[in-house]
């Protein structure tokens, strides 16, 4: 049940509702284009590894969920996409006959702006719609309920903070930085096995959720093995955030001992983390597993931009909450100017920058 | 699918949002009151009268909806009744090792407040919640999907206004009036054939997707067959919110063509009524169909305040967006004198006040 001691103990991280100038709705340009990428990937997948012959007794209800949906509009245009795919393939299969009614169910924790996702439900879907509140770390949905399952951009946010960033005593103390970039490698350490721990407890969850033969797709910012997160389009944006935060603090415009204490909590992880992950967990096979380049060509103020904004959508909220919302407006214009200066390391990061698209099925 | 041309044009009723002094939530005594009579019905209902042994193949997950959930607590109350029943009846049958998972979809109105809904699920629930938006006048659910199908004092809210009340040409016009006491026959029976439509609309809907051997149970404001309008409590209560509209027209404080132009969009059926549109339906027999007095035991003053909290909890938004929002305190103040000063009528009303209870078994 999605309810109990594991949840009381997990931060509830949501994307600035509503349709406003920084809400997540509006500033999701990156997930857009990583969605689009996306589709062709979902689409093979779909075809060639979703096991439909498989699904005992066939099932009236076809259940597609998309884990960490926010409020869209990505969420609709990926679970379309799947629908589409898993039409077709009924229809190249010969099983017209046996097509299913579709359900997707929409799942994001409880302080997700839902009224705002169901007014934005497209008018003209072929597919009946529920929102399931609750976080994915956690089970919220019945046994063997789900065909597909999708997650998009959302496996990366941390359940919660390991605590040792915030003890003095520790090795893994992040003083002075808001992430694991330019820190001792303890802080990266810790992310990393926190990382790994909540993404196990995702998959266990799934692992009991997926029918045997179904899918899931998931997508993340990822990290070439072999490449320093320091390198990685992401993460240089959650170190910008840090440099821009400690600026301030130096000038008094908030203080150091609320950078210290504040950690972004998202992980970019590298293939052979996800692998490792995914085999440990033992419910799932990994049928493919790749990295593909963001296709968002922007450069110059132009990426300054759009970085700011991305980050500005998704960390707004935490950051009023630690910060006080009166700084927000102050750190963005400086988070904007130093990512203009910081043009060449951010071109760079584009260069090397991608997600992680896996897919893995249910064995 | 919840969606087209028969929902636009469909009204969003949706009770008071929130958790304030004059929320639905925390304004809803009588239908709680309304809850607890009914629980010995439906346990009797799920008892003696759903068919779990026709369910084929057993289901993994057992499906419960809540129609016209609105907010909470109530329907929190209602799907728990509902689920402890079938566990037990599970238990009794000899069933236990086939128990399946539970799964509440909760709908309403996508204009429904469901983030206070989600916020307020009870964490300590034996089931997996989900939010479904979009009109039970049409199809919300796969085929054939729900077990046990509730809704409590949604279906006497009318899908939309019968045309003809503010046709002053016709018969029905409604002038001076905000319904259909006091008024003459066309009215009444505009409303009664607008009523029947949207039941017959939700019956189809329902009847492709309640399985066969599944029931309904639902909850109105009813009235004996045979006694009159004028007498049943609920349609009092609107009586009197007309007459208070009327006089602050007089007064200049709204104005009489607001009041013309405005109808409440409720109506009480008999059971005979009830039984008629049931069997045209086709879809369910009609297990029992009982009226129960209300049992909630107040009087006077504390009769006019229940009343007063009551209508406005229900009526406020439409009010508010009809007459503007600024005549709303002053109308509920009124609407309180005059139902004290209607103190014997209401008392009478309350002892005709019943509530309709019918289960239906999907043949």
């Amino acid at each position: 049940m999605s309810s109990g001691t594991e949840l009381a103990e997990a931060e509830e991280y949501t994307m600035n509702g509503g349709d406003s100038t920084y809400s997540y709705h509006k500033n999701s340009r990156f997930q857009r284009a990583a969605t689009d990428v996306a589709k062709a990937t979902i689409e093979k997948a779909i075809m060639e590894k979703l096991d439909i012959r498989r699904f005992s007794p066939a099932p009236t209800t076809f259940q597609i969920a998309d884990l960490g949906c926010s409020v869209g509009p990505n969420t609709f245009v990926a679970v379309q996409n799947i629908l589409e795919a898993v039409r077709r393939k009924y229809v190249t299969q010969g099983l017209s006959s046996q097509m299913p009614d579709f359900l997707v169910l929409f799942n994001d924790h409880a302080s997700n702006d839902f009224n705002t996702l169901f007014a934005s439900l497209p008018p003209d879907r072929q597919y009946y719609a529920a929102g399931v509140p609750g976080s994915f770390h956690g089970r919220v949905f019945p046994d063997a309920s789900l065909h597909v399952a999708h997650s998009a951009h959302a496996l990366p946010w941390l359940r919660k903070l390991p605590e040792e960033l915030l003890d003095a005593n520790s090795p893994a103390y992040n003083k002075g930085r808001v992430y694991y970039i330019s820190a001792p490698s303890q802080v990266l350490d810790a992310y990393a096995a926190q990382f790994a721990k909540d993404t196990a407890m995702f998959l266990s969850a799934r692992g009991k959720e997926v029918v045997s033969g179904g899918i899931m797709v998931l997508l993340l910012p990822g990290r070439a093995n072999g490449i320093a997160h320091s390198c990685v389009l992401s993460d240089v944006m959650f170190d910008l955030l840090g440099a821009c935060l400690m600026d301030m603090a130096k000038e008094g415009k908030t203080n150091e001992a609320l950078v210290d204490s504040f950690n972004a909590p998202v992980y970019t992880p590298s293939p052979e983390e996800m692998t490792a992950i995914t085999e440990r967990n033992g419910c799932f096979s990994i049928e493919t597993m790749d990295l593909t380049p963001f296709n968002a060509k922007v450069d110059g103020s132009a990426a300054a931009h759009a970085c700011t904004m991305h980050v500005r959508a998704g960390m707004e909220g935490l950051i009023g909450k630690h910060f006080g919302s009166e700084i927000v407006n102050e750190l963005f214009d400086r988070f904007f100017e130093k990512a203009k200066e910081s043009s060449d390391r951010i071109s760079s990061a584009f260069l090397h920058g991608c997600q992680l698209v896996v897919v893995l099925k249910r064995k």
